[in-house]
């Protein structure tokens, strides 16, 4: 009898583990609260109308269809129960385990303002992107049609909280697609008077990366067009625009990037957690007292040399890989090893030609690190037809400037 | 000073007419309630995973870029007032014209039982494609889960009531989708046993075609595996199934073709309007009494040689360019002419190398339906970016059987 592995989770530290189990002697079952996975380094261009949601989704049971030890459900797991190896879903449905793999990953947070969460989304998933899509060109058309300049002026201002990687991509990407890709397409309006703030409570934009590399960036910022704010708190948000420790800011979209916690679900693995909710692991990536079972990807509060393991796709790639040869070194009676995070860089893209990237020691800076990005980001897709479109979308992005996914759906306001 | 010309609606009609005033010394301004064009004969594809929502949609502003004397507008109209030459937008604002094109279409009726809309969906937007292709893929996902057989055969049992173009083209869609696309990716069920029954209350399918080519399409349909049942009438529907004139039918996913009204809009136009709610304009498609305001496309009852002109696309094209010339005309102090349709033909398309088309006189079915099927919708879609990849998608699936565009977005249930 084949023992039976439960995969919480297809972001990239769930599925690479189940990838990795391919060829075990296990039965794998991958559950998902969605059926696509996404490859999120690349949702805000789809927030920004660059590429489509369905350029950087893939369904999972599709990339798993020649796995043939893999079942995978769509359902939204609510409870796990660690010593009875039974995992809860929503649907009334329990899956018993002999293995376990937890890879919910974290969200957006407001940090207890959840009443900001209407009125400046977070970037998590295709449908937050798709929401962020809306707001901003919605913005655009209600600027338009508005006779009023200072309402003109309302909607043509856009707010981004917090600079890490999401918040200068999203405002870099906003400031290209004001500037370029809009210009020509209306009458009474200039896209190119939108107003872009970055803000950011920190000292810095990017502050996981070198100082230095941190100044390019807010400089390449700047030269886009978006004003960067930094050491200022924000301490409101409503319908009209943001307060902060600088004063009043009125704007019709206000975009969340400022903060993140891990999934409520690690909660429920009887485990102690960090601050931020995610789970303190063994170093082998073992729940304490549970040999069985892992907890991989953002979930995780993981350390590496006394280091806490960044909470970036690769790393989820690398613990999800680690925790499947735990589970294959259990059923060959093997110890588990320790985990080990190789730290292969990082890299940010805040516009044409623009980015900083940071790899073992080398910085770069503009269009070098810009190549790599896209490089990089090509290679790592998965599927053939999500790289072959995106290629084709960013090829015809930088001959015309313009941006292909402008369509607003679900635009539910009656005006 | 230049006339205001106001086009209300920017589909096949309102766009087309948009595009015959590029050169006219007008301004124009076209309102839609949203900001894309859609090429509504590509739609079902939208709803069966075929095709992307980008691939079919194209923002009307960017499509009207280069016409300077276009302004568009996001708007929803609540009220025409024909006297005093005023549009009226629920946002407040107010446009005024020297003429007017009203080309607001049509949407799905359920005839008086809007309780049905809720568990039939119709197909009528983009978003509508979309949530059918969710509810589509979900009952896929929950046969999957089910360990219940009985609950099986209810998921992968799909009705579609009413046997024209789009119920046609929907239950041959699904019956590939079930047959060819899904079949490798699930391990519990297999997609093969999906159950597709199109009900249709009149004696045959695709009943506007001469009827040696609804035999065909019938039996093309049946070797697709889609069960055709005619002459049967739907009484009832909820969320468990419908009620027919020949009994009970449980199915998860029942989708509604059946019935089509038009624009409300066209009421407020204070002309008589057909049982349909149609607009009956004069030989000319001008409004009684209303020499400076054309009605164009589905909201339309037109006639041609005492025959109705039907509503497809082709004739909306002429009508919306036909009410340009009329403008056009007056401006130059010439009288309207009559409107004149021209029959270019029609065809329907039921899976692959499988469609019927009627072109003149000439009865195609089978291969050469199809082939001339794919040609006709590849030169009318509009963009360089949706030819090229609604062609790339195509050729794909042609060679492997699958279908890209399988993301289940804004899955709302908590099960």
């Amino acid at each position: 009898m084949r023992s039976q592995v439960v995969i919480v989770g297809g972001g990239f530290g769930g599925l690479y583990a189940a990838k990795a189990l391919r060829k075990a002697p296990v039965r794998v079952t991958i559950v998902d609260r969605t059926n696509h996975h996404v490859f999120q380094p690349l949702l805000y261009q789809v927030a920004t109308a660059g590429l489509s949601a369905i350029d950087i989704g893939e369904p999972i049971r599709r990339i798993l269809r020649r796995q043939s030890n893999a079942t995978v459900l769509l359902g939204n797991v609510t409870r796990i129960d660690t010593d009875g190896r039974l995992v809860h879903l929503a649907s009334g449905d329990i899956l018993d385990y002999d293995y376990l793999i937890v890879a919910t990953g974290a969200a957006h947070s407001y940090f207890g303002h959840d009443d900001w969460a209407e009125y400046a989304p977070g970037l998590n998933t295709i449908e937050d992107a798709l929401e962020i899509r809306r707001r901003i060109l919605v913005a655009f058309e209600r600027a338009e049609l508005a006779d009023d300049p200072t309402e003109r002026v309302h909607f043509l201002t856009f707010v981004v909280l917090g600079a890490g990687p999401t918040g200068a991509e999203l405002a870099g990407a906003i400031a290209e697609l004001a500037r370029h890709a809009l210009v020509a397409d209306f009458r009474r309006i200039s896209p190119r008077d939108a107003h872009i703030v970055l803000i950011e409570a920190g000292d810095r934009v990017l502050s996981t990366y070198p100082e230095s590399l941190s100044t390019k960036a807010q400089r390449q910022l700047e030269r886009l067009g978006v004003e960067v704010r930094t050491g200022e708190i924000v301490t409101g948000i409503d319908g009209r625009g943001v307060d902060t420790s600088a004063g009043r800011l009125e704007a019709a979209t206000v975009l969340w990037a400022a903060g993140v916690a891990a999934s409520p679900l690690g909660a429920s693995l009887g485990a102690p957690l960090d601050s931020a909710g995610r789970v303190l692991v063994e170093p082998d990536l073992t729940l304490p007292g549970h040999p069985e079972a892992s907890v991989v990807g953002d979930l995780a509060a993981a350390t590496h040399h006394g280091a806490p393991v960044p909470g970036v796709a690769p790393a989820a790639m690398q613990m999800g890989r680690h925790a499947s040869r735990t589970i294959e070194r259990a059923i060959s009676g093997q110890p588990p090893e320790p985990f080990h995070y190789i730290d292969k860089g990082s890299m940010a893209t805040l516009g044409r030609s623009s980015a900083i990237a940071s790899i073992k020691g080398l910085r770069l800076s503009g269009f070098p690190a810009w190549a790599a990005w896209l490089l990089v980001h090509i290679v790592f897709l998965i599927g053939f037809r999500n790289r072959f479109v995106v290629l084709f979308e960013w090829t015809k992005a930088y001959l015309t400037y313009g941006r292909s996914a402008r369509l607003i759906l679900f635009q539910e306001s009656e005006e």
